[in-house]
């Protein structure tokens, strides 16, 4: 995808001056540190490296604060002192995702041979269904404070979705693309909201170039893609999953998380999360490891991890996994970063480990998890058995879709015990009357 | 369905003495007023008619009970002194289903021409993303109860996927019934929980009695079927709605609700929910007017309704809305009453205006409903433009399940504005760069 940086901009900022997005006080470049104005930008004029949101947090007394949140709205909203939002966001008509369910996995933990505490972060209960409406619900308020009318992305599956509720529900037009040959189901999933989706003769690749080039175009002007010019502020709603988890462990950090990795955002983002909680005294602080987690199919951040490289090679995406399929990701390297700062580590599993993951899950604790979930609780599995995640702490493993959106990953090994006729003897022959 | 009496059993009831159901304190007959201690049975022995749960509320400053119901969990175990569930509920085991989003729908209401206020109450936010799992999540608890340790059920669809997760989470064995033909889809959600399933070669009226006939039996000894042994408990389950609107609304009743109707017995549970929240004095009394909705295909008690009687005649289902097809709905005389005791009635829509409803839901509110909502939302339009439902005050209209679980009602009239290829040139002749 083309980097557009922000001296590239021919036209002026909408909300440059004056946008109120809560505590956000500036973008800053990650690698060079420079300081930007709000806008809607994604890449440093300086050295072209990725934005994001530099914050004034509140001070005072953490107790309050936490007071505070915990008096808040039962979505992400309660953390509107911590994110890029105008401070009445929860008044305006938003999907009002997050503060899903933390399942707490007793008996898959015993299936695992887990002694400490384990959890599922079950980000299926979302309003469409996967984590993807965190970070939409923040391009949104993005979007409005910079006067953008119509919402964007380039998809393949649950952001189509996500972005054409939340802009349903805001009252913005949508304009989505996607390839002309994703599959029916995928389609109407992403068609039902009555915005417009545009099917495009192409890859996935390109699509993202065609909205790279609508981006630079007079065309796109008022146009917000959520993961391209508003991708600092989506992002962050990435930051609500550790938020959330902490606060439903009781205000702790976990000693140990499972976290999916497709572009790598997630994981960075949750880090940084879990950062900002200890640095405003919302937690105590204590050492955490972040573990990262992808398919074998598509994994260039485990290879790297493994082969001791701080880069990521790309490769050629081919897994069930498909919403963890992002051949060259591109938070990779700070993937590489944290897990080995945390002490942590990135793992992959093969698509057959996959779906016995989704059936173990399943199986022991009633959770039905999209392909992505298999992939984190069959390389949690997998940490354990090799002694390399420590059964006896507290572990938070990410579920971050719904197994109703991957039907087709397990459908060829699921199905009925038996087949009878309708009475009695033909039941007791099928061994099932116990 | 074969009725099965109490004084018919002829092994010893598990659990007849000393079960503790919280505030639950009888069954009692809803024809005779007959009281049975509490146990797995269904109907009267004096004359047949439908046990349902008598309670020994607590009494006490309502004021108190509200504040004990606001501190507890964010699942229907927060309402769990105004159910037939033992006090420690909400720290076992369980789906913990319930406290979906109820969605202020300012953007319909425009569309509507609904001048009051106009709420959707969300149930595809439960965990396997319809209303089933209240109902089943209290079963389980009769089960336990009871001493049963299998969980079972007839089913077609969102039942035997939310019998599999919540027997899953409880550790319980699951058995689930369905005929073999169903649609792969339906199988793979309802097998992946991994309890046993069984392809019954039949209709569901052959699953049906197939289910009676090992009631009846010694196999089915420690087998509780949620919708038929376990019935009274179950029913309750949809209590909770009733229970979250009146919180949701500020612990106020709604004037007007818009209920669809299967069975008839959810628009019967939520009368009495709503009525007990007035005895309890959590809520203040004033009228309310509750509406049922159904299918033109399958529409028993409208037709009913629209025509005087208080019998309702038996159909031969044929609509889209799968989830509601009952056409011989065992609590239509009950829905009949209700209706017309509160001033509301009973209407119905055709396939094509469900399809229309369906989208309408999508398109303003983000809100992406099962056949079943685009039942109520048709339903409420249709009321609204003949004058039958008042515009100007509080209503709420039910969504009871999730569109992806019903995605072929829409797949026909659902795809792409436009299939371009990946350059300007091709968006701009498309028409859709404003």
């Amino acid at each position: 995808m083309a980097v557009q940086a922000a001296s590239e901009q021919s036209t002026p900022l909408p909300g440059d001056a004056g946008v109120q997005l809560g505590p956000a006080a500036a973008l800053s470049c990650r690698e060079c540190g420079e300081r930007l104005p709000l806008g809607p930008l994604f890449a440093c004029a300086a050295c072209f490296g990725p934005l994001e949101i530099a914050y004034d947090f509140p001070g005072g007394d953490p107790a309050r604060l936490r007071e505070r949140i915990e008096a808040g709205p039962d979505n992400i909203w309660r953390y509107a002192p911590l994110l890029p939002v105008p401070a009445d966001v929860a008044s305006k008509p938003n999907i009002n995702p997050g503060f899903t369910k933390l399942v707490k996995a007793d008996r898959l933990a015993r299936e695992l041979g887990v002694t400490g505490s384990l959890h599922i972060k079950d980000d299926s209960g979302n309003p469409t269904h996967s984590f993807k409406d965190r970070v939409v619900a923040i391009a949104v308020e993005a979007a409005r404070a910079f006067g953008f009318t119509t919402l964007s992305c380039s998809s393949t599956g649950n952001l189509a979705g996500a972005v054409g509720a939340a802009a349903a529900r805001a009252g913005l037009r949508s304009c989505v693309f996607i390839p002309h040959d994703l599959e029916q189901g995928k389609v109407v999933m992403a068609a039902v909201y009555g915005g417009d989706l545009v099917g495009i003769e192409g890859t996935y690749d390109d699509v993202n170039r065609f909205c790279s080039e609508l981006i630079g175009d007079p065309i796109g002007e008022g146009w917000g893609f959520v993961n391209v010019n508003l991708r600092p502020y989506y992002a962050e709603g990435s930051k609500t999953l550790a938020y959330e988890i902490c606060e439903q462990l009781g205000w702790e950090l976990p000693d140990q998380l499972v976290v999916p990795i497709a572009s790598g955002s997630q994981l960075t983002k949750i880090d940084k999360g879990l950062k900002e909680l200890v640095a405003l005294g919302l937690v105590e602080d204590k050492p955490y490891k972040i573990f990262g987690a992808q398919a074998e199919g598509c994994s260039p951040v485990s290879r790297a991890f493994k082969d001791g490289h701080d880069v990521v090679r790309p490769v050629r995406p081919d897994t069930i996994a498909k919403s963890l399929a992002i051949g060259n990701p591109a938070d990779g390297p700070y993937v590489l970063d944290i897990a080995r700062r945390t002490g942590g580590a990135v793992e992959d599993v093969t698509d057959a480990q996959i779906v016995d993951a989704i059936k173990l899950l399943a199986r022991t604790e009633g959770v039905f998890a999209e392909t992505a979930g298999g992939v984190t609780v069959g390389v949690t599995r997998k940490l354990i058995e090799e002694g390399r995640l420590d059964p006896s702490l507290t572990t938070v493993v990410l579920n971050t879709g719904d197994g109703l959106k991957t039907l087709d990953a397990v459908a060829p090994t699921t199905g009925p015990s038996a087949v009878i006729r309708p009475n009695l003897d033909s039941f007791r022959e099928a061994g099932l009357a116990s």
